[in-house]
């Protein structure tokens, strides 16, 4: 079996509200859906989500980067010749989402030609993820009562906070408010997306030090160097790099220079096989793993959960998961759904991803 | 398919000659052969090779931690569910040849049930792999005439060299040697399974600087701590690990003691699970790898080539894949074959292993 043709396909599906970050706001999921199919009629699926301003990829680049360089580069190889695809897409430096969407979409021909779910072919720890849901800002009360709506709508008991605004008692109120609304039964963590200061970001943890976070992501930018290296010296939560560790060498170098105590996985990012790297990595240094959302629609979730459930080390915590619940719609024949607080990986070979045709002729901006 | 029997079975096949290091000899290959089956019917296979001056471990405390202990965990598991049965394993400390026997053997009823090799499983990246001969202790011109019938024989032009002898001039007159008599056109390298004391391994090492040896293995044990960080501080030539990098938690600490720059991989000890993540580990740490030989028989050497040759980090350079060369027999249908100083990953679904049962028959020790 071959790779015989590859397809980057753009598409946008509005959200359900405008999503705002300290580094950015979006309004649709302007994604790219990617399709590589084979000689033998068997075609892997999976999805690239463009984030210029976290790793500088338009929809547009990654398009011109699959259609352009990448698919001439892949087709012809089998799909079990990962390490020889890698090498050759690696000759081209960045664009993580469109590497790791090929990485994910020739992971999913593997197991569809062998009859094996990925999370079987790379681990097969469990076949389930608890999901984290993400509480996006607003005002204090707002942000409570969305968090009881989702609690009591899906049974999600772990929260990631977005913080990073200015002034920091903006973010601190809502803390507060979350652990107060929300009592002692739910977990709580805060993702700064870099928005504070190193020093903003140390006040902020001091007055959030009776919130039992768990931990706290990305408050300041890893290049505040020594800032950041103060700042995890200090604190007495741990410090997990997000955005900052999109690549192996970024982990080694961001968790060795004192600037993390914990890593973010998205496969987004480093795909199935880079995202094994990381998590071998991390597990090798011993520190902790959370399997992260990069504001990913149904397949990019149902991927980040198959990568999750397959091993011990990324089951061990709640996986953000549920970024595609503000979506207005998606593309896949049968929705995700979270029950319990708990996604379950789709059961069938490969990803088992089946795309909704009507739904993708309709959102699909190449038309 | 569920595993449902497990056996662990010792057989004793010959030395051509004994075989002699730093640290012990040895006159025959008493190993384990682990199989498990499935009540599908198929049997995956490996071997355990004991080394109770590496590792601690007999052929008779194999036999009891794999029928006493490890068999009722794995039994009624799935092949796929490799890490349940990680986690189930981890339980029990040390043990690392026969926790990885077991690994490889899934492995082997995995790549079989799904009709693909190991090595395309892993990784695929290519189908063969050079190999590195290692030259056991002699007098130089014995060790120079065999180094030159390997060559000879097999094309064979990587040598490993013992060292680690006292007085270290008979290393060092070795070495001079060995390039002498082989010419620019080797790669040599010296492993001195610890030996040596760290001034001791200084000192050769000076004496060998203009023998441009690519590395040089565990000169001296990694308890001498300090004076092995110093060596390595200050050598010209890269200091691999070996014995004492048996599992990720070691690589990480001896790494960033800055006890070694490079890493042998053997899947003798860590299998292919913990063998990929010892190799992402140093991938990410940025640090070289070569695969190493736990003095395997035929079945351990094509374990550790199929490994080998699944990734491009592992494959670029040559593997130490001949130590069973000096074995007076074994128990391969089909025996291995060197040419043209490279090793073929078998073709054929998982290992691709078939056993002459009327060698076993012979071979085994408990019958």
């Amino acid at each position: 079996m071959k790779i015989s043709k590859v397809e980057a396909i753009p598409f946008a599906i509005p959200y359900r509200k405008p999503l705002r970050f300290a580094s950015g706001e979006v309004t649709a999921a302007e994604h790219v859906l990617v399709r590589v199919h084979t000689d033998s009629g068997l075609v892997g699926i999976a999805e690239a989500p463009p984030r210029p301003f976290t790793y500088g990829e338009t929809q547009a680049s990654i398009r011109a980067v699959v259609d352009g360089i990448f698919a001439p580069q892949i087709i012809g190889l089998s799909p079990l010749e990962r390490e020889v695809m890698h090498t050759r897409l690696n000759r081209t430096v960045g664009n993580p989402t469109a590497k790791s969407a090929l990485d994910m979409a020739v992971w999913d021909l593997i197991g569809q030609s062998l009859g094996v779910s990925v999370t079987d072919l790379i681990g097969g720890y469990t076949d389930r993820m608890r999901v984290s849901h993400m509480v996006g800002f607003a005002p204090p009360g707002e942000m409570v009562a969305e968090a009881e709506r989702i609690r009591g709508l899906y049974g999600i008991t772990t929260f990631k906070v977005k913080v990073g605004r200015r002034p920091i008692e903006l973010d601190i109120e809502v803390c507060k408010a979350l652990r107060a609304g929300l009592g002692d039964g739910v977990e709580l963590y805060i993702d700064g997306n870099r928005g504070w200061t190193p020093s903003e970001s140390a006040r902020a943890l001091r007055a959030m030090e009776d919130l039992d976070l768990t931990f706290a992501e990305e408050l300041c930018p890893a290049d505040d160097v020594l800032g950041r290296r103060w700042l995890v010296s200090q604190s007495r939560i741990p410090i997990f790099a997000d955005e900052s560790v999109s690549r192996p060498g970024e982990v080694t170098r961001e968790l060795l220079a004192g600037a993390a105590n914990g890593v973010s996985i998205k496969t987004a990012r480093t795909g199935f096989t880079y995202s094994q790297r990381v998590l071998h990595l991390c597990e090798g240094l011993g520190v902790e793993v959370v399997m992260g959302n990069q504001i990913d629609g149904q397949i990019g979730s149902l991927c980040s959960a198959a990568f999750g459930a397959a091993f011990e080390l990324t089951s061990r915590r709640p996986a953000e998961l549920s970024n595609f619940l503000d979506m207005s719609d998606d593309l896949l024949s049968e929705p995700l759904q979270i029950t319990g607080g708990t996604l379950h990986v789709r059961e069938g070979a490969g990803l088992a991803i089946e795309i909704d045709e009507d739904k993708l002729a309709h959102y699909r901006q190449d038309g």
